[in-house]
């Protein structure tokens, strides 16, 4: 781990890359090892009584949902959130598989009671017509509306059962949860044990932060205060209210579970734009993926020559080109065309010219022929050009990054 | 079909859409006849001895390659183009798989001759190792460098057969394909029957468009000169230059094998830039996907609320939001924040507020409550909002939406 987030480690690279390519023209190396130890982090940023879930949302931020969350299982995480039915069914198959732990550890499905031992959390909630599937895995719904909440309840009731819950309330998002008015009304229905929610057992009471990444906003302060007063009308039931920024933000915002997402994947949600104390959080986190690409083609062009797609690049001088197996359609975004730059043998090489949906062209000019006569890759995300630099030359931030990475670049999972 | 492009058809969704979401929160719908009539369309502007090729690489553009290839063998397409090796074999496996026709026709894998019938050719060119794997799915690769010639020809003679290629040169894009000294080279190779290049058997001469779809850019005849003088030095070889910009430019690009690729999925390659005559060929271009996507929840809010992340909106009067379930995993693009919109039943909805990564937020103040209280999906992409506008209101070109769809969102593909 290093200090400087900007030169953090990335996952190593097996000796024979090249072979690790096969039919691919990118490979995207994912070092399970950094997810563990950033959740470790993460969990260790709490006090003991907190726990620490894991947002596994959008296929683990486009890392691999199943591949991670089953390590993370092994170093102590019970909760996990997703957002759909469908990641939910998927997750749980994948947990369930797993079975196991490196040590031989018992991690079997079940608890002595019966239930899952791992919570999987929908943060959509459960949509008409989703719940029998729902409860046939073991799904927990996080309740966003008092629609919700009363059909639920409905069926626990109907069918004799208990059905465990998490609440969600607004406090500054106006997006996903309960709003002042259905907040009031629930508050009153669980003080007053409403037969409206009879077979509903809410476990947790959560709230999200809106810019929870940010020193300046004071909407964190707002937010805190708001879901702290909000508590109090749900008493005896467990609160969260920390994304990854609320994570890193400090005990006050952690109350008794964290659900930290971006930072497990290595990235500080600040991105470029940090503060001292953030930037020596980011240093602690370990980037969890890079990326390269073959080097398709290394041509001769002249001064004057256009380069790409419209010919947004013209050549100043006689130069080498090299043509990368990457595009948009990679999820290497358009937006980094004429802007972005890549790391061949340690020597940097600028992208000139619009992004092409399978490949980049970038001049190589300046590398040395001797390099360029061994090279047979370039690293287009990694040191040297890590995803909070990505992410602001594409004018976008990392989990847009992270979360469309395309399905045509080779992953390369690195052992836990 | 219709002269408007901005009111193309969209495909039609079966009746009860919401039970063909299922599990997931949107349903991309696309539809096999669009791309089959965008193609016959295509294949109509050229004179009946121009093959008209179909490029799926990118799995089709994000459209799902194996799905649509056998429709297009059943029209008459006898040649694809994909990017590397994986999507060649994958396709191949596709092409393979299919088999028959709705008629009955034979669609038997060999000819009488013992080939497989349908080219596919690779854009990336073989590389080294890949030799084995190429040949032994019948996939033909589109030479680059004179590298990849030499070390192919080498291969042929080893094994005493004869290897069909087509020989890429580049004529005004730096990017792939052969260079000035490089083409000139391998003209005089091809002239005397250099030894170099026994056992290659070259089919096609094919060079790129950088800028096609632009009427204004001189670099289209500059390159239509190029590629037709450099032809003489390659006698009774096909020529192929056009992708889709050259295929609707006209006759003179066409030569013996135009190479559509965006057209097929139904979006002009001009976008939303189009001359009188370019607006006319985009409304016979059926539009070949719909993206539908859950309404979440809809909720209440107040004048000087802030919506989203960072509260880059504020509510300046009390009003009605509806969360829709899909964001920027899904592919639905970060910077269509603020600027995009959605139709509900009829109704348009501005996107207010940032992009989430599983989520967005529209304004539906404006629509009446009783058309809400029945609408459970909205249409975020489709007649009323298409794709060359979505594009222009992300800062990009519809290829890299198309590319970049998420894999979360369900596919339903209408038959042809």
């Amino acid at each position: 781990m290093s200090a400087n987030p900007m030169s953090a480690n990335q996952p190593e690279l097996p000796a024979a890359l090249l072979s690790a390519f096969g039919r691919a023209d990118s490979v995207i190396t994912i070092s399970q090892q950094a997810v563990v130890a950033n959740w470790r982090y993460l969990a260790s940023l709490s006090s003991p009584t907190t726990e620490t879930a894991a947002v596994v949302k959008a296929d683990a931020y486009g890392l691999g949902a199943s591949q991670l969350a089953p390590h993370l299982v092994d170093a102590g995480c019970r909760t996990f959130f997703v957002m759909s039915l469908d990641e939910a069914i998927t997750l749980r198959g994948a947990l369930n598989d797993s079975g196991h732990d490196a040590n031989g550890h018992d991690t079997s499905r079940h608890d002595t009671s019966g239930h899952d031992k791992h919570a999987v959390l929908i943060l959509g909630g459960c949509h008409r017509g989703q719940e029998d599937e729902m409860l046939a895995h073991d799904i927990t719904p996080v309740i966003n509306t008092s629609e919700q909440a009363e059909r639920l309840g409905k069926v626990a009731r109907e069918r004799g059962m208990t059905i465990p819950v998490a609440l969600h309330i607004d406090t500054g998002m106006s997006r996903l949860g309960l709003d002042t008015q259905e907040t009031a009304r629930l508050a009153k229905q669980v003080t007053e044990k409403s037969p409206i929610l009879d077979g509903l057992s809410p476990r947790w009471l959560m709230s999200h932060l809106r810019a929870g990444e940010d020193d300046a906003d004071p909407a964190n302060e707002a937010q805190l205060h708001a879901f702290t007063t909000l508590r109090t009308a749900f008493p005896g039931i467990a609160g969260s209210l920390a994304n990854s920024g609320g994570t890193l933000r400090g005990p006050d915002f952690h109350f008794d579970m964290t659900r930290p997402g971006i930072a497990l994947y290595g990235l500080h949600p600040a991105g470029m734009g940090m503060s001292g104390q953030q930037a020596e959080q980011a240093g602690r986190l370990i980037p969890a993926i890079r990326w390269d690409a073959r080097i398709l083609q290394i041509r001769a062009a002249k001064a004057g020559d256009a380069v790409g797609y419209n010919g947004t690049h013209v050549l100043v001088r006689d130069s080498r080109i090299a043509t990368i197996g990457v595009g948009y359609a990679d999820g290497y975004m358009r937006a980094l065309g004429n802007r972005a730059i890549v790391v061949i043998a340690g020597h940097e090489a600028p992208v000139i010219g619009r992004v092409s949906m399978d490949s980049i062209t970038v001049d190589v000019t300046d590398i040395p022929a001797t390099t360029l006569q061994t090279a047979s890759t370039a690293t287009v995300l990694g040191d040297g050009y890590n995803l909070a630099r990505m992410a602001d030359d594409a004018g976008t931030i990392g989990y847009e990054i992270l979360t469309r990475l395309g399905q045509r670049p080779r992953r390369l999972y690195l052992p836990a």
